[in-house]
């Protein structure tokens, strides 16, 4: 018995210790904000309204000024304080055209789309042999004269997990590969889509690409393309494909992040930092990413200034550009905010669909830890579970800001699914369940609300740079 | 007690009933097929190899030409005693192009397809305001003067079934849609895909024509953009659209429907039918349609040829030619054999995927039908149910001679999903399950056994034309 009663003191200690950080008042609100977030559609509908009034809004072209337009005049009609644009200027890229074509034995058509960044073929494409390889590790294992003059096909399948870890090693040949290829004088880089569905759609972002190094045309071809390509193959085939690619590296483009502000009451200088990013990729219309989550955390803002009081400390809702191209908005935000990073006491942005989130890590001071353990005390009914104290970056966009030593807390979503629609055509309004983009939105309301509420400093400084564990 | 007894000793004399109309070895040799078909890989590979080495094959294109080679060389390679082409003559139609776009209030590509048949736009494409209706009944009920000189939407949606019933009401705005609103001079007519997928492709399929009556372009738009075209229609803006199709119809081509037989030992004239369809749409590789139903009646009849003695009557296997562009193939075969009509006892295709057969249904002679139900018997631990007689057409491909009173069985199929995939990009062999598949190919190898071992005359002649219920 005696070892029971222990437990319930701690417990009850804990809690104790936990409710001490906020007023009952305060914790009144952020239970109110759950459940009206829980109940409201308005995130769902912000969305909508983004996604079917632009539609898709690659960073640098005209729906790119038009998005920033709508961000401006949405968030200006929902009445915060202030709204306000900050420039982020960055490389463009646009796709004219792509076509893969095996050639031989049968011409057949792939779907396939051009890697951003990747440059056109000559006029009419180039044609070849194809060599498959497992990896980009078998590409850099491979033999110069195996590759070149040849396309290269990389056949590596995208794992389906929870947390999307399945992405980061198979995204590398995306990244790399048209540069590693070019290396051994391949003509063309084939890659399978870095996605995790069995429907025709390929996979599109960009490439990465150092100063002076020479690229070769690139493209992803869908899952069954991919498939298709390596069962041909290996009825022992001898394969040719066609790869034909327009696009278009522009001059550079200025766009905006799109900021916009409910003014604390009684630290106004000290900001809790809500994120999305308002550009897309140029096929489907954004909706998962990161339609959701601009609408996620415009909605959390909203519901805060509706139903709360004026928060103590200012909440920020930034709705950055071109992130798909390179983080450009968050870098030139962290390059403008940088030297007054401890006036940003907590980020965190939605990037990754509109998933249920699963878990809360941070990044925080010491002192802050106990303040999001009593947030996440708020948000557990909501099937939320501690992750800890981690490197959490915030998303994204606040990664720029986080070498420089940002807190930050990351609400990890189910993204289980998230990779079926990522990059593709297929990226459209109804890949979102609206129930679940609710609980987005509540968890994002509890946590901004109580960050901007709480009186301790979360961290953020040079002294938080290897913090955390 | 009594009522019980009555009813085992029932069950007892329909077994014997049943028992009777084949030889025990025969019944022995149908259980032996229906196991050795669900352990065999046979039919998935037959359609593996078409569509990975062909792709799609559109009637009259070169890929049709190069299926037909396939087909008469995979069936001789099979060991078929005979294999034989027979002609079919039909009139072609070639995609070049389709872009349909909203171009006002922002301009948005949609994803789509021109319906077959479609007549191309004049250069440049067409652009008007849309006007959009519930239905086929709406356009009918529409003032000229309402849609002349606009661009037509039709949004109803198909429902999803698993005897594919939604289909029928849906696809008649894609039958008759672009002749009628000719009639009232709208410029273009769109549809909401035929389809029941929220992917975001779009299903193609012919249109019906009237000889001398005229056509407006015509093309469907997938489930997610007719979504968006409705909800920006409901935001209350006043919405343009863009109709650009290239199409060519093309002179009249001549393709072969590819038979291939089992000559039986006693009574070779008298032929059990399998069929299935060569051709396909020019989008996905026509996995489920129709390269399943070319694989499950190709390897039930292999299965019977190395498994079972020589059967009493032939079992033919016809891949019929241009099915998808109005059923020629089965028109020509009707053309050619409807005076011998009596020697096709019984005749059964597979065309509606590859989802498991749950239900026999058939219109055969009052003689007859205890043989159905007698092959039932053996049908039943598959879980496919007893459908009882109906006007069973025996698919598509055998309408044309089901006219002139052809005995045939229909193995209705699971399509709960068909529709998913159905004459879009997306039908593809990934979309086939192995082990659904193979049940398919013990249900036709089990129904063509017996019904070549039975005795007795399926009835097809004129005097089945009004049978069944």
């Amino acid at each position: 018995m005696k070892v029971l009663v222990t437990a319930v003191l701690a417990v009850a200690m804990i809690g104790s210790v936990r409710a001490d950080l906020f007023e009952a008042a305060e914790l009144e609100t952020a239970r109110e904000l759950r459940a009206l977030a829980l109940e409201s559609n308005l995130g769902y509908e912000i969305t909508a309204d983004l996604t079917t009034r632009i539609g898709n809004r690659l960073a640098g072209s005209e729906n790119d000024a038009r998005a920033v337009e709508w961000a401006v005049a949405k968030l200006e009609s929902l009445g915060f304080d202030r709204v306000w644009t900050e420039p982020a200027t960055f490389p463009t890229w646009a796709r004219e055209h792509e076509r893969v074509s095996i050639t031989s034995p049968v011409e057949q058509d792939l779907v396939s789309l051009a890697i951003g960044f990747s440059p056109g073929t000559p006029e009419g494409g180039v044609e070849a042999e194809v060599v498959m390889l497992d990896d980009l590790a078998a590409l850099r294992a491979a033999p110069a004269e195996q590759v070149a003059g040849k396309i290269v096909f990389i056949r590596k399948r995208m794992e389906r997990a929870r947390d999307g870890s399945g992405y980061g090693p198979t995204v590398a040949a995306r990244g790399t590969g048209s540069m590693e290829a070019a290396e051994k004088n391949a003509l063309a880089l084939i890659i399978r889509s870095v996605g995790t569905s069995t429907n025709r759609f390929a996979h599109t972002g960009a490439m990465r690409f150092d100063a002076g190094s020479r690229r070769i045309p690139a493209a992803a071809i869908s899952n069954p393309d991919a498939d298709q390509l390596e069962r041909l193959i290996g009825m022992g085939e001898k394969v040719r494909l066609k790869v034909d690619i327009g696009a278009q590296v522009n001059e550079p483009y200025t766009s905006q992040n799109v900021i916009a502000e409910i003014t604390g009451s009684e630290h106004p200088e000290e900001i809790v930092a809500l994120g999305a990013h308002l550009d897309s990729w140029d096929v489907g219309t954004g909706a998962i990413d990161d339609g959701a989550g601009v609408g996620i955390v415009t909605a959390a803002a909203k519901l805060i200034m509706e139903n709360a009081e004026r928060p103590e400390r200012s909440i920020r809702v930034i709705l950055f550009a071109a992130e798909e191209l390179g983080l450009w908005g968050g870098r030139a935000w962290a390059e403008a905010h940088k030297d007054n990073i401890e006036n940003y006491q907590l980020a965190a942005e939605s990037d990754f669909g509109a998933g249920p989130v699963y878990e809360i890590s941070a990044r925080v001071s010491d002192e802050a830890w106990p303040v999001i353990e009593a947030i996440h005390a708020e948000l557990e009914m909501l099937g939320i579970a501690m992750g800890g104290r981690t490197q959490a970056r915030g998303g994204p966009d606040f990664m720029p800001m986080s070498i420089h030593g940002l807190a930050a807390a990351d609400l990890k979503q189910d993204g289980t699914k998230y990779f079926d629609y990522h990059h593709t055509e297929n990226d459209t309004l109804d890949k979102i369940d609206p129930a679940e983009m609710a609980q987005n939105v509540a968890a994002y309301a509890v946590l901004a609300w109580l960050a901007a509420q709480s009186p301790v400093d979360f961290g953020s400084g040079p002294g938080l740079v290897e913090g955390g564990d």
